[in-house]
């Protein structure tokens, strides 16, 4: 069995507004020495497979077709054995 | 500058609706092999500060009091330097 890590996280350039949200919380609750917070996905997805170059074409399809808006959005993934 | 790279992540136990619902649409579209999808959150927090010891410390009460809930998810995170 194979574990996919992906992260799916939104491009340097696109604006967070969940993360600003967060920001100004914990600036509100006195954490002044925070900068900035962007806030992504992490996700692991499970497969019955052991063959590593196969599962990690199906992750990037996956990826694209499901988890990553291609127009904000950039993913990354490692793939481990369970 | 440090960076806290922060996990959030439903306790094992817990239910995952939005996975499951992941899982579901990648059966349809073909993905046969996908066993298990768990989605949580990633969180990346950059401090104008170089303590890694003092910043640790509110990184566990940034987590404790805002971005996990103590009943269903679990956190755990790194420091680096920026």
């Amino acid at each position: 069995m194979l574990i996919a890590k992906i992260f799916v996280q939104l491009k340097p350039s696109v604006l967070d507004p969940q993360g600003k949200a967060v920001t100004n919380s914990l600036h509100n609750l006195g954490f002044n020495q925070v900068h900035e917070t962007r806030i992504s996905k992490y996700i692991e997805i499970r497969f019955d497979s052991n063959d590593k170059t196969e599962t990690a074409k199906q992750v990037e399809k996956i990826c694209d077709s499901l988890l990553a808006n291609p127009n904000t959005e950039t993913y990354h993934f490692e793939l481990q054995e369970c």
